[in-house]
């Protein structure tokens, strides 16, 4: 058989039925357990600069304090929290790089302050209630993942009633872009048709074997892998053809999972540009630290993943193509529904639809169009 | 935190304890429900013929009998053993390709022959005992994805005392070679690290935290993936520097699990080449389809993976270097030790030793060098 080497797990856990922890260890936790993919994290400068300014701008908010790192990875939010002055931190990881990070807490003089815990924050037991979650759980388009359930968890079983949230608030966006990756896909597509077709062929000649009642499905796959699956890319600022707007608001102290469970939005995009090519979406996210309205944070700090032309982050964006893609121009609007559920087979990845309808300036209205699509 | 798409799916279960379903099919079945991976099998050339031959030419071993087919995937091999004349074809798949097999035998009118079951061979059950199981089990250097213990399984439920195997028998070779892989991946490991001592460095001027404590884990973590870690490559045989050596002999109809959990070998590799570098072993397996002493094939055929300069299969050979190479000459002789058990993680996964040691015609012996090797 010999199945392809770092075969794409899927399977798993639905939302509606329990979640099997192994499974979901050995499709979603086992990626943390590198530390090439730690360091691929800890070189996004946008995310260090952010969590870094946000601990040490913010030091009263950690001094003499008692901290929850939740999925710590390397531990370096735990190593920052004590540096800034916490009395203890509790850093939390489920995967062996626990150990990692225990060392690397030791090596940097904080042994006696950030205490790793391998375990998973579900699970875990403290001797005490904390003043302060801090905790790095965005994935794309901030909900992929689904690690914020995670965080949730921590805070309603440890955070004390008047503890602050790191980072406090999140927030999603939705842009109307321009970008050549459709072409590519489409191109993609039809030489994998093309190639099927000649094996279908072959197959019959060869072997005897009709395969053309496969033909349907194996476009729909490849439809959905190459048209229907979102794409990561950094954008640059000028892709962006039109005003972006937010389609979900989450405040970190108060959000619960059913509110994250499913996101539903219905916005209006203007179209800022004459004579454009509305041929995606794109997906991003910013996430704010700003202490709570008990403990205000002494400096404001953002983190934010939006187009940028000073490099981007990890994360990129998500780039939603529209196929076909539209003609726009300067007063058009698009108007967006928009609906993200978690897949049945694993909680942690994304179903999406999207209807989107052309409200041209000059009075005329495109049919609605409704798409599916997949963050995976 | 964002983790990598596609992220390698580690975790699993050791042969020590209980396999978790669920988690085998998040790692493993899953591949095999894309269409996409299918066709990669369908379009092997080397691996159709000779299972077409093997059934095709062996008419008189289908006609009128009962067939099992372990793993029918797309449902080629059952669809033959049909068009052979086989009475009833009962074709197991557990992942959902099993409908697109059902589809195929009805649009290849094998509908009231062919019975998909979607299942695991080990929980099926069939009204009948089989008097042929067919099978394309064969993973990386033959034993990874370790599914041979299914269809060991199925034969000691389901065939007939006098029933053949298909293959019925298969072989393991390693071979001395010459490559130029390690080169590219010393200088990939030596980039890797310059790449984190610049991270170190940066980390510790820009975020204030020593990263150097993970230097030895990040070097380790590397040097397995690049060093340790076998290489799938399609050799020409002129890269084959001696003479190749069976390393494992499995009779279908006879083996127990016991018998490949483990393999261990001790073989002479007889170099046939002057002045060659000896940079690595190569591994790769051939299958026969001989039938039984009791019921013989009335044509032999041979699938082998071994390098062919008229083009290789999708199993290639899996390269394991040899850090740092030997200078080799014909008449020397390299004796190898070889050892290989199921990973601990993941029982599909493998773990191997080897121990060589290089014996100059001019009598003169090398130390011998151990080294672990990864198939993953």
């Amino acid at each position: 058989m010999a199945s392809l080497p770092n075969g794409a797990a899927a399977g798993g856990s639905s939302a509606a039925h329990p979640v099997d922890k192994e499974v979901d260890f050995a499709n979603y936790f086992c990626t943390y357990g590198y530390l090439y993919h730690q360091k691929e994290m800890l070189c996004d400068r946008v995310r260090m600069d952010a969590y870094h300014s946000s601990v040490f701008r913010n030091a009263p908010h950690f001094q003499g304090k008692v901290v929850l790192d939740v999925g710590t990875g390397s531990g370096i939010l735990a190593i920052w929290s004590a540096q800034a002055g916490a009395r203890k931190v509790y850093a939390v990881e489920a995967t062996n790089m626990a150990e990692h990070a225990r060392e690397l807490a030791r090596a940097n003089g904080v042994a006696d302050i950030v205490e790793v815990i391998q375990g998973t924050v579900e699970d875990v037991e403290l001797p005490e209630k904390v003043d302060v979650i801090i905790s790095e759980w965005m994935g794309y388009f901030l909900l992929r993942e689904s690690m914020f359930d995670s965080v949730i968890c921590a805070r309603d079983r440890w955070l004390k009633p008047d503890g602050v949230m790191y980072p406090s608030h999140a927030r999603m966006w939705l842009a109307p872009i321009r970008t050549g990756l459709g072409d590519k896909k489409i191109e993609d597509l039809d030489i994998a048709m093309e190639d099927w077709n000649l094996f279908v062929e072959d197959t019959q000649t060869c072997y005897g074997v009709n395969m053309n009642a496969l033909t349907k499905a194996y476009r729909a796959e490849h439809e959905k892998y190459y048209l229907k699956s979102s794409i990561w890319n950094n954008l640059h600022p000028n892709q962006v053809i039109g005003k972006p707007a937010v389609i979900k608001e989450i405040d970190c102290l108060t959000a619960t999972v059913d509110e994250i469970r499913e996101v539903r939005a219905q916005v209006t995009l203007p179209i800022s540009l004459d004579g454009a090519r509305l041929s995606a979406l794109a997906g991003w996210f910013d996430v704010h630290f700003r202490g709570s309205v008990r403990n205000p944070a002494v400096e404001e700090v953002e983190l934010n993943t939006a187009p940028n032309e000073h490099g981007g982050t990890h994360w990129g964006q998500q780039v939603f193509l529209l196929t076909p893609h539209l003609k726009v121009s300067r007063g058009d609007n698009v108007n967006v529904s928009f609906s993200m559920v978690r897949s049945k087979e694993n909680h942690r990845l994304m179903d999406m639809e999207f209807t989107y309808e052309l409200h041209e300036l000059s009075g005329r209205k495109h049919p609605a169009v409704t798409a599916k699509m997949y963050l995976e």
